[in-house]
């Protein structure tokens, strides 16, 4: 199976407590590395967790706020001082790459290797990575500022070859990977072999969806539409309901009530606020409405 | 004795490493907490050292290279969630105001209190705060960018009055107050009582002396002149005294041989490179120049 895992790096809310860190999470599919928001002190809590930068060339930020994005700058000069060479992608909203120019303009630091922005756009989907094995998308979440979520999709997973099969067919070598193409086979004599006989369907593709900052809106229920994982961000208790739509966050309820009209497989839960110092009733209170429900925790790997 | 010591946050140079953090360091005299420097994360060793952060109301930034600096805007938007009412002073390079509100800008966040900025004068000794029982100034060193050095001179101690002999000479309590500030009594008959011989002579006030970061230069000695305890940068060891000099740093031989020739009474290193594992050499190399030195240590309170 190959490994499509998420490590959450910090599942705190604006002000970090409780040794809980601002928000970022680490994708690793197939040991590629992805980076989703980097709030303060994410190099250190990759650090921490064994992950070593350098290996990451892809980071997406969700929206401005300080706990998303703080780290960004000590993330990048860092990458520069151990020598990094490669390309780094960061998708964002626009004004991050005037806010990083700033930064770099007064502490005089000419990053050597190349960054590559790509703007996120705030009021539709959009495609902004795409791989063979892997496509990612934004999408617009609703916050107090511009804010998008992000969707990683796995491509289609090939058929595999029943072998004992396609050797009693007599299909030569080459043509084993037009079979998982779905193409039939048809031998020197005439006779065919259907492609569907002689493969089994590879396993179902697997998705990712990442919500944070938003509070409960229709708007991008779609988007996150029978994800194998959801991670919600869930601020707050319930009793905190007017608190949440104030501040455009989302309860722990509510986000269980998206997960299961969007028909998600798992929900993970995060963004905690800073008056919980004990999350089980947070756990508790989702779970009521879609058992299938975790707490994200600082550390760990969650599989997709 | 009145309080005056400096608790270390941070004693990494720019790449974090081995659970060293970016430079931060507290001052706390009689209960006035001051801020020196506010690398990435200062706001969750704070946190983890116990110290309140509203707290402080003045904050020293020697320069804008990222690990001085990239955790303010997240402890600034702390003090602003957690509800802080009262004045905020930050003390550093003017462009610093300019990368704040630029952030502020694109975070939508209106900061509930009145900020004050003092921009520092990269060129010439300053004069920046003082009070009834404490000076502080700002003075060059010579870095990479615009970079000063702070020292926090505690103002002149009041002499105590001796009980036994204001007694004796009948001295009414209103004028002891005068005695102290060195004026004489004279009693009603015309006889002079010296000042001198009804009080003995204050504690001798303590300064502390911070310079980093900064290459080993002869414009900041008088700055420092005499200072109880200074803390210097000690990024290499010795034997990479060349690569000092091209990243405008010091060696912790050249940090004791400047301590030895301004007088300090003690050393304190840091901002260590993060190449060192290990720190004793590092000690021991200072300490074969000037003995009474001493390794900063995260999270320990050291006395001016």
């Amino acid at each position: 199976m190959i490994r499509f895992e998420v490590l959450v790096l910090g599942n705190s809310s604006a002000t970090p407590i409780f040794e809980r860190h601002p928000t970022s999470q680490v994708i690793n599919y197939n040991e590629q590395l992805f980076l989703i928001d980097c709030g303060e002190g994410t190099q250190m809590q990759l650090s921490r967790y064994g992950i070593k930068s350098n290996r990451i060339d892809h980071i997406f930020i969700s929206h401005l706020h300080g706990d998303h994005y703080l780290g960004l700058i000590g993330l990048l000069s860092s990458m520069h001082l151990v020598g990094r060479k490669s390309d780094l992608h960061i998708y964002g909203p626009a004004p991050l790459q005037e806010i990083l120019e700033v930064h770099f303009k007064y502490s005089e630091t000419v990053i050597r290797y190349p960054i590559i922005f790509h703007h996120t756009n705030p009021n539709e989907e959009e495609e902004i990575f795409s791989s063979r094995m892997m496509s990612i998308k934004s999408f617009p979440l609703v916050h107090r500022i511009p804010c998008t979520g992000f969707r990683f999709n796995e491509g289609k997973r090939s058929a595999s070859i029943l072998a004992d099969k396609v050797e009693a067919a007599g299909v030569p070598k080459p043509y084993f990977s037009l079979l998982k193409k779905g193409i039939d086979y048809v031998d020197p004599t005439g006779k065919v072999f259907y492609a569907s006989e002689l493969t089994e369907p590879g396993p179902e593709s697997r998705s990712y969806a990442y919500c944070s900052d938003t509070v409960r809106h229709p708007i991008y229920l779609s988007s996150i539409q029978d994800a194998d994982l959801l991670y919600h961000e869930s601020t707050f208790l319930d009793d905190m309901r007017d608190r949440a739509k104030e501040t455009f966050h989302t309860t722990c309820l509510e986000a269980a009530e998206i997960a299961k009209e969007t028909g998600v497989k798992k929900l993970l839960l995060g963004h905690y606020s800073a008056r919980y110092k004990v999350l089980t009733p947070l756990l508790e209170e989702a779970q009521s409405v879609f058992p299938n429900t975790e707490l994200s925790v600082e550390g760990k790997w969650y599989l997709v």
